[in-house]
């Protein structure tokens, strides 16, 4: 048994090809790293499949403040397989097809004890974003500049290290190309349907943003039997694919004319939406989203974040009438 | 049994003092008043007890929007007695102690038929807030000028008329001195604690203002148990009075030197209150009360009406650490 949990690289620094970001904004570039063997409780993993998130291309923007850290190797949707494994990892081992995350649990905190927060205390993960116990990466170019990780993941690499907190071990039946979905968008899109706002059958939703996690929402609302899902977004040809997800109704911004979005939902719904989405990060349509949200018990959630820092400005008095507005980060999950 | 439910003036012009304000911000003037007879749907109260409110004084400074409506008969918090009834009235005989409340409820609409909303879709109560069916006042004042209503109560006058939808029935074996502070503060206040927040036992509490609403919130949150109770109030007197309504710490902004409150109160509650209440009605302390509490799953309770028409400045990344911002009026009752 010991033998077949080492891998013949273990505790070896590996080689191998990645994506790095070498400034914001730049094309990335595809080069040799190398990619140091895992500390305790970290785990180094192979990459089998990685998609690209539009969390990626906000922080590949993001030129100033403790996000951003560059050169970088981004990604956070991804699977891969356990290469080899640091000392007092119990949870894995060699061979095990694992679903890496952004959030972490430690199962220790009253955070993660509890249902109601997915925020884990012990490792609230400040910037910069390097392994979360030590701060410091393991990933180099090879002129030996050091590499920073990216949501503690870092999957556009061919081998990546992560905290075992930061790990997820799943069945290697789920095809790669679906289960790395579930890494971010998906996971957020349905979790904060169903866990955050918890959408009940015939409840009226509306989804700003047909982008992935979008989409994900709209499936979720209507899995949970919604009976009407609003979905706005500037790109007609989006209302075909939503439609393959539970979308009903769908608003193009540039089309509404001399009306808001919000008065055209509101005229949709009979008041206002029981449930509001903002999936794309724009300050702007959260205030959107929160004045189509139903007086009474109208719950927005807020989903995307924010792309250009700018604070959200609401109403106080729309409260007063029985509004709420939450924000969730992996739909809670 | 027929002549028992009438009274002597039923269906006459009654005549009596009120308190009038003539203009924003000006003294009260205590002036004879002519009452008219309640029309179908409403009922005549003689009042018996009133209190002032906040929101009177609010509402008593606002110069313009549609809001503002002079002269005016303020007040209401109140018990009183129905004088007389008009047609269609079933729920109400002559004689019945009630309490007019500022919200109505119609027992026929979506949200008053639901749990979840206290905010009558039938009667929504656009402003200018006279009688609730056909928007007409009852009151004029000696020169035949008509008075406007407020809050649907005018309670700040011998007699005043008020629409079925906005009385409760109560025992008079309730002291009217504080039966009437059911109408507005204590109900607002346990309300918000009890139904909006859900205070459960252990948790932590913030609460921004210690008037009468925010020692209903105190009270509220001491009967659920709650663990700790901080008041935040630039008055240091009345900490004292808030401890016997379960107050255990309390913060004086003014001598919290170079810290923030919200700071303060993340350090007496090791991150964060589970639960904040913004008593006052003040935008600013929206924002503090929001940053004090807790990630994961710290949600801010707004009850009070912003005094200056001020717009909410959150900053939307922390609502995605699973913060949220609830409003109520009258605590979801």
């Amino acid at each position: 048994m010991e033998s077949d949990s080492k891998s013949a690289t273990a505790g070896k620094v590996l080689r191998c090809k990645a994506a790095i970001c070498r400034n914001p904004g730049e094309p990335l570039v595809i080069e040799d790293i190398e990619v140091d063997p895992p500390k305790a409780w970290e785990i180094r993993i192979k990459i089998i499949c990685t998609t690209l998130c539009h969390t990626d291309i906000t922080y590949w923007k993001m030129k100033t403040g403790l996000v951003a850290a560059f050169p970088r190797i981004f990604g956070h949707e991804a699977v891969g397989v356990v290469e080899s494994v640091g000392e007092h990892v119990e949870e894995f081992i060699v061979g095990d097809t694992v679903l890496p995350v952004f959030l972490p649990n430690c199962n220790e905190c009253r955070d993660c004890k509890s249902q109601k927060s997915n925020l884990c205390t012990k490792f609230q993960n400040n910037y910069p974003p390097n392994m979360p116990r030590d701060g410091t990466s393991r990933f180099r170019d090879m002129n030996g500049e050091i590499l920073h990780h990216f949501l503690w993941v870092s999957s556009f690499t061919e081998y990546t290290v992560v905290d075992v907190t930061h790990a997820v071990k799943i069945t290697p039946e789920i095809p790669a190309d679906k289960a790395c979905l579930l890494g971010c968008g998906v996971s957020t899109g349905i979790g904060a349907a169903w866990k955050v706002a918890e959408v009940e059958e015939g409840s009226t939703v509306a989804i700003f943003g047909l982008g992935p996690v979008g989409l994900a929402v709209a499936e979720g609302a209507r899995q949970r039997g919604a009976l009407k899902i609003i979905a706005v977004d500037l790109n007609p040809g989006k209302f075909d694919i939503g439609k393959k997800f539970g979308v009903t109704d769908f608003i193009n911004p540039k089309t509404c004319g001399e009306k808001s979005v919000s008065e055209v939902i509101k005229e949709l719904t009979d008041g206002g939406a029981d449930y509001c989405f903002e999936c794309i990060g724009l300050a702007s349509l959260m205030q959107e989203a929160f004045l189509s949200s139903r007086k009474g018990w109208g719950k927005t959630v807020i989903l995307g974040v924010e792309m250009h820092g700018s604070q959200l400005s609401l109403n106080p008095y729309e409260f007063l009438r029985g509004r709420s507005v939450i924000g969730t980060l992996f739909g809670g999950a």
